[in-house]
Order: C-alpha cells, then sequence, then structure tokens
C-alpha cells in the first residue's frame, strides 16, 4: 500500500474558513426558511427554487419532513415539547450546512413565532443569513388543495393539534420574503426570492 | 418590487438528485468517519486531510465536538446513553451533508463498535460511502501527547468514565483505513487517505 501513495501533497495554511469554501463555490452560503400553513405550497416553492438555483450553478439542499422525520428526528414525536426541539435541531443543522457554503431550504410548517426565532438568533449570532420565507396563503385556498388528505383527517377528528384547525398558526411579523401562494404565480414567486439572494450578493447578479 | 424581479426563469424538470448536484461539483460525497483515542491524532489528520482536499477543490466538512456538543448537540450529556445518541445524531447529519454531495470529516472518539456500525448501516441502506479510519495509536503515546491535559485528570479521578483509562475503546476490525499516528509522518497518513478516496472514484485520480 506504502507504494501506492499520493505524492507532491500541497499543504494548506490554518483551517479551511466558510469564506474560503465559498470561494470555492463561486457563492454564499444561507438559510431559506420556508414557513407557512400544510399546504401552502412550501415545498412546492422550495423544489421550483432549487432546480432553478441549481442550473445557476448554487449548490442547495432542501430539508423538510421527509429527510429529518425519519432520520435524525425519528425518535422526536408531535407533542409541544418535540416539536420545538424539531424546530431546533433542524435550526442547528441548517446552521452547519450555511457553515459549510450550501445554500439551505428549510421547509417546515414551524407554526410558532418562538422556535423561528431561535433558529433565526443561531445564524444571526453565528453572522449568518437567515432568510425567512412566510408562505401565506389562506386557510381556505390550502384547505382545498388539501394534497395529503390531511384537513379531512383534522376536520374529522382523525388528527388533532392540526396548525390552522384547532392548532394556532402564528404569522411572521416581519419576514425578509412574503408571499401569498394563492394569488402569486409559481414563477412569479421563485423571480421574487432570486431577486433577494442577488440583492443580498449571495448569487451573483448577472 | 414586481418591477424588480428576475425574468428568463429556466425551469428544472424533476426534483435535484445527489447525483446532479455531485456534477456540479465534480467530485463525489462521503463521510469519513474518524475513530480513535482522545489524543490519538484524529482532529490533526482531518485539519490535514481538509486543506489538501479542499485545494483540489473539494468542498470538505469538518464536523467534531467543537461545531456540534455546542450546537445542535447541547442537550446530551455523557452518559452511556446520551453518549450514543450523540453519535447517532451526528452520523444522521453526515448523512446528510453526503445527500448534498459534500465530503464529511467526522472526528469523535466513538469508541463503541455498535454506535460506529449504526451510522455505517444508515449510510449503507442509502447507497452512501462510509469510510471508517481507524486512528490508532498507543495510549502511552497518546496518553503523553495529552493536549488537552484530559488525561492527566483522568488518572487524578477528576474525569470519570475517561475512555482507555477507566472506560473501553473498541478498536474496529476491519476499518476501511488504518492509520498508525505514533509511527507514520501526518504527510503519509494524508495520502494514505487521499489513495482511497481516489481508488474509490470520489475525487479525480490525476
Amino acid at each position: 500500500m506504502a507504494e501506492q501513495k499520493a505524492t507532491n501533497i500541497h499543504w494548506h495554511e490554518g483551517d479551511i474558513t466558510r469564506k474560503e469554501r465559498g470561494d470555492l463555490l463561486g457563492h454564499g452560503g444561507a438559510t431559506l426558511w420556508f414557513t407557512g400553513l400544510s399546504g401552502s405550497g412550501k415545498s412546492t416553492v422550495a423544489v421550483a427554487l432549487e432546480g432553478v438555483l441549481h442550473d445557476m450553478g448554487v449548490l442547495c439542499y432542501r430539508l423538510d419532513g421527509d429527510n429529518v422525520r425519519f432520520g435524525i428526528n425519528k425518535n422526536l414525536g408531535f407533542s409541544e415539547d418535540d416539536r420545538a426541539e424539531n424546530i431546533r435541531r433542524v435550526g442547528e443543522i441548517s446552521k452547519l450546512f450555511v457553515d459549510s457554503g450550501v445554500l439551505v431550504l428549510s421547509s417546515f410548517i414551524s407554526p410558532y413565532v418562538r422556535d423561528r426565532d431561535l433558529v433565526r438568533q443561531v445564524h444571526e449570532e453565528a453572522g449568518m443569513d437567515f432568510i425567512e420565507v412566510f408562505v401565506d396563503c389562506s386557510l381556505e385556498a390550502a384547505e382545498s388543495r388539501d394534497p395529503k388528505g390531511l384537513y379531512k383527517k383534522a376536520r374529522a377528528g382523525e388528527i388533532k393539534n392540526f396548525t390552522g384547525i384547532d392548532d394556532p398558526y402564528e404569522a411572521p411579523s416581519a419576514p425578509e420574503i412574503h408571499l401569498h401562494t394563492d394569488q402569486q404565480t409559481l414563477e412569479d414567486e421563485v423571480a421574487q426570492i432570486i431577486d433577494v439572494l442577488k440583492a443580498r450578493g449571495l448569487i451573483s447578479a448577472t
């Protein structure tokens, strides 16, 4: 094995910094935090945005219930404490991704101001961009979409503590981005977010 | 605001895959899991490797006690259950990073075979590379280095359940990479790892 070893190793001075990873990637890292009712369109806009950004050469990663609830957070339920811990952990993971240089798209109902503000705080204390995207949509519109049939079950009492039905959704008071998915086209929503990323210098404006 | 919006958005077909992110980066994602005694040299080799890989254009990210114990795992202590949960979470976070395309360097004493094998399992079930790096070093050599003064405290009874002193270290039986940091140079260790990454096609062989 000793005979095959790589030679001419170039030694780097000091630890690699977040800035150096950003230089390698050619863009900044940040957390886009999509919050809104079930069925409001969080995942739809995150998926569309991810495709557009990827084709612009931006390394994105989506965090959502699918890859979090069955992995790192599989030992959490839906009690108030567990929901708070779910969001806390996702916030910390988002921060690690930003540190690595990735543009993170985190989509969670995250109905409580205090949970979202904690995520904002851990980012801002580390000098990282936290961009809250309020995926606003009337309950009527979200319920009429009901892509997973969850509102129907909540109305029938089969699901308890369902956000918008028998649990509150606390709307952001000053989100960086406010979408109205019951009034905008998907293209318009994506363009609105891209503009903010450019204005912040996270992605190239050209 | 509507007047400033980005135009000519290019829509991407379908979700972005792990392969597409790898194509963007020009290399594969994988978890390099550094396990060994306190003072064995896990962080030293991980930092050196990160610098070399970064200069080769590889996006790396290091996970270690510093950015995990004070963040996502700050609600965990050092009981046996908490240590296992610490490693489980780091394993799941490593997997998310691999999915994003990053080459993850995770450095944790991780003394128990069952904990490390669980991390291996979640990677291999997802078709991801898990490369166990046994940072082997005699207890005598590690203790004589004692960079954080922890062995001294453990010998004095000020720290209980210290790996190697009054808690066991279960050595890997078939690690993908076996370093002997009390016998090799740092350059030799880095070269040995680079060779494995090339042989697996994770980074370019040229």
